[in-house]
């Protein structure tokens, strides 16, 4: 067996996630259809370094999957993207030793959330930017980033649906800057919970509009309540920017 | 009655064109919904600059209509948004005297059609460039250039379907850029025949590939016959993306 890791992008608005669900159209459904039909019938099941939910997006989410087909890299990429829709295609194409997992052996993760700051809605980043047309104070925000990077329990920014039990992750990095209309967040972590980046941005935003400032945003870390902070960003505005292992 | 003239912006893919038709979803029918939604019941008819086709897009097309409601031009911007679907926007609304037209006072229009040239498809631009990975001579399509602008006969490059007579127009500008990953080609002139753009898109690429060469679309021009031209882009590459009036 070749075991073939993966890097895809997909457009998550036509899918209700990544992970399989019955008669729901997803992205492991379609990726795994693909497989079946370049392995003429034979079930080929996938592993991804995480999921993602319903209307999320991915720049660059790694899979990996075993096959008895010995081909070359580059074929393994038109062979793919010929049989995938429109709105999943295969990035990269790497053959890994057995050793290698997609989700146990990632080092680190990094998301990204786009925000949509003009005073009007626009057409074409409906699905692809939060639009949040009110006026922020950067600097609050920049000023709250200092309690959220590092090793810290997150319970307070996980969604309380989870069914981890160690909620202890390490950020390596939060950043936000300006791109035309938007402001971009970048988020690189050893791991995040469910819902994680999109609660941190719902509370960054609530700082930024003056809600509440950076000092809350330390003391409701330290309570450990998911009940005490700001709303979820809805998924259309967050990317699986790039999945980072060891090698 | 107050004319109101509107800058509005539409992704095109989920319609089947700007213009009325029965049972399809339209830009024009959207739009008359909200209006009609906003006279409480009572019809309103729009005008636009031009139709455009399914798939189609446009950053600043632009129509007017008649009303009995005096509104301050704000707050039609806020009505005609919180009545229209996500992919339509009213983007700026003016007053305007009864005399103007929204089609009969153009003074130029400005397309855009934006190409992805990356190897592999994007999936974040499959409804908003058109994928053609080919290498290009920008030189030899640059060259041809010369004999399109000005004031000519382009029925060669008019879809055979069109019911206008006169195929005079008058093109000002052509001119092509890179940006990112994409080749964005820009036409600015009186008015463009039906699927002109497209048509002459097609045949700059056909350029670049090398299949024709610059002398060949001098040729074409003057032969004045559609079926000597190449193959018609795409339509969800095309953004009518402004009108320009007097006054």
């Amino acid at each position: 067996m070749n075991r073939i890791k993966c890097t895809i992008s997909y457009d998550g608005t036509l899918f209700a996630g990544f992970q399989s669900q019955p008669d729901q159209r997803t992205v492991q459904g379609e990726v795994e259809k693909a497989l079946k039909r370049i392995h003429k019938g034979s079930e080929i099941k996938i592993q991804a370094s995480g999921r993602t939910d319903a209307t999320v997006h991915a720049y660059g989410q790694v899979i990996h999957f075993d096959s008895p087909l010995a081909i070359p890299s580059r074929n393994w990429i038109q062979a793919l993207n010929s049989s995938l829709p429109m709105d999943v295609v295969v990035k990269d194409v790497e053959a890994v030793s057995e050793g290698f997992h997609a989700r146990y052996d990632v080092t680190s993760k990094e998301y990204r959330y786009r925000v949509l700051r003009s005073k009007e809605r626009d057409v074409f980043s409906r699905a692809y930017a939060f639009h949040y047309p009110y006026s922020l104070n950067y600097e609050e925000m920049r000023e709250s980033l200092q309690y959220l990077i590092g090793t810290h329990d997150f319970t307070s920014f996980c969604s309380m649906k989870t069914d981890k039990e160690n909620k202890v992750r390490t950020i390596y990095e939060i950043d936000f800057f300006e791109e035309n209309d938007e402001l971009v967040f970048r988020f690189i972590g050893s791991g995040f919970l469910y819902n994680m980046v999109r609660i941190l941005v719902g509370t960054l935003l609530e700082v930024g509009r003056g809600k509440i400032n950076s000092l809350d945003v330390k003391k409701i870390l330290e309570q450990k309540k998911r009940e005490n902070v700001g709303k979820t960003a809805p998924g259309h505005g967050l990317y699986l920017w790039r999945v980072t292992y060891d090698n």
